[in-house]
């Protein structure tokens, strides 16, 4: 089952897509098939962690609606939290030449500010406030049991689905100090989508590969199981700390570039950190994450418009 | 104007507390004073993020409901962002021999299972977990007004009130890699109150002065004056990357720790920094952080309860 988050003419509200040749981008939007579920994807997962009741609602309907109509969310919109993970790849690490825990998990956060759904503009900052605004293709995690304490043999039944993640990072600014802090939370720096796939369809995402392209051309290619900690990892680790909570995402990491094509010039250093696979997103670029079994996460980028 | 966050019998609340010596702990209950308003602050402040209304709604009414019959929320209990400081006072820099930037603040995010309110119990990870579970009193600063790119001369205009935070800190954990992530971040590990006072009372953050006691005795004890970057320093920077959320929390930092008394002995060193006159906290200990001019923020100390 895949499900969406968009916005309807200003109206927020939850769908499931159907699976129809004749009709692409079809789908039941659950605000006709189950009235009584909230019109939000994680007021929905605090009461059907499992997505039960939004599959029975769905199942044999037709499409009501179709997605060139509505507008896509972030899949969930305001998580209670939205963890990330730097340096998460083998060949990440060693191109960044940082160094990095084996044995513990690198951790920060994004807030919901700094993410869009689906098809919606990226902003690239203002060039007179950053230069270096780079992609990050990422493996999304959605939350939907609570629980704490997880041991690893259970950990994917706290799983609601997966996601395509555009982990968009401004390298001055993250590099500025010693923590991330504002450089992984730009306004619109980050995408989530298109949709939550759910592990009965998607399996185990160790058997699965990423790729990142920008205006078309592959920059990053990797197999999932290449994760210094895996999915399951992380959802035990995080669990020491906390009761994870329906809706909470989970970024697992960005792999490491693509080496340039022949012919192909390296960015401008703007940081202690040069990977020179790595381009920068600019206005006019396209970006997409692709995850097989998931889909791709397409994002156009625009100049940041906000006055300076 | 004192605004407080409550719950009351599962329902929660706003209130404004009335100054009367008569009843202490009296409070108008917006919910009764102003029905149309939202009942949680954040709510409030998108709205009526100079909190005009409240003020209007409470005005000359008499209290109608008292502290003592209902529990206090974190202040705001969902903000859309929880920023903390690193090393933001010249002594904590000194004490912890940690390098920090001196031109740009160095900064994190918490999330808001992390935070309780006044008088609720802090959660100390059981000792298998964790051992060194450490207070630091500091400074909150709650965002009413929306902004982006905000000068320095106007950011005491974006600011709706300030409060006291006590941002615990799990040290092993913020020291196993080099984002600070979970160690953070542990499910009740901070505490955000008693209540936010509006800046016409507080006046300028940098003429008060912060005291942290564990247990009644002083550890920490600064003038606010003492931050690397100060307040309105903190709400530019921020606000070069994204728009300033009305409940927006900006935690501006914790000072250093006071010497040790005669004849107490230091912690044992549970990781790389080691600050002598730090102490952990424990289960059965209170601690208070206060700030002349905005109240006490006092909690009791309870181990975890979660099994493990």
């Amino acid at each position: 089952m895949k499900v969406i988050s968009y916005n309807h003419n200003g109206t927020h509200g939850v769908g499931v897509m159907v699976d129809d040749p004749s009709e692409p981008g079809g789908f039941v939007s659950l605000s006709k098939a189950a009235p009584d579920l909230p019109h939000d994807l994680r007021a929905i997962l605090e009461i059907d962690p499992g997505l039960d009741r939004v599959r029975a609602a769905a199942e044999g309907k037709p499409a009501d609606m179709v997605t060139s109509d509505v507008t896509f969310d972030p899949l969930i919109r305001e998580p209670h939290a939205i963890w990330a993970l730097a340096l998460n790849y083998t060949l990440h690490i060693e191109e960044t030449g940082l160094t990095t825990s084996r044995e513990y998990p690198q951790i920060f956060l994004r807030m919901p500010i700094s993410q869009v759904g689906h098809e919606e503009a990226l902003w690239a900052p203002g060039l007179k406030i950053a230069e270096a605004y780079d992609y990050e293709g990422e493996l999304a995690v959605i939350i939907g049991k609570p629980g704490r304490h997880i041991k690893r043999e259970n950990a994917f039944d706290h799983v609601a689905g997966y996601s395509c993640y555009n982990e968009g990072s401004v390298r001055e600014y993250q590099s500025q100090n010693r923590q991330f802090g504002l450089g992984k939370n730009f306004e619109r720096s980050g995408s989530f989508g298109p949709w939550l796939v759910t592990p009965d369809e998607f399996g185990d995402p160790a058997d699965h590969t990423l790729v990142t392209r920008l205006n078309g051309i592959e920059r990053q290619r990797a197999k999932i199981s290449g994760m210094l900690f895996d999915v399951q990892h992380l959802i035990c680790y995080l669990s020491e700390g906390y009761t994870l909570q329906p809706g909470d995402v989970i970024v697992s990491g960005s792999p490491g570039a693509l080496p340039l094509r022949p012919g192909e010039k390296p960015e401008t250093p703007r940081g202690p950190v040069v990977v020179e696979g790595q381009l920068h997103m600019r206005a006019g670029d396209v970006c997409e994450v692709e995850i097989d079994g998931l889909g791709t996460l397409s994002n156009p980028v625009i100049e940041d418009p906000t006055p300076l």
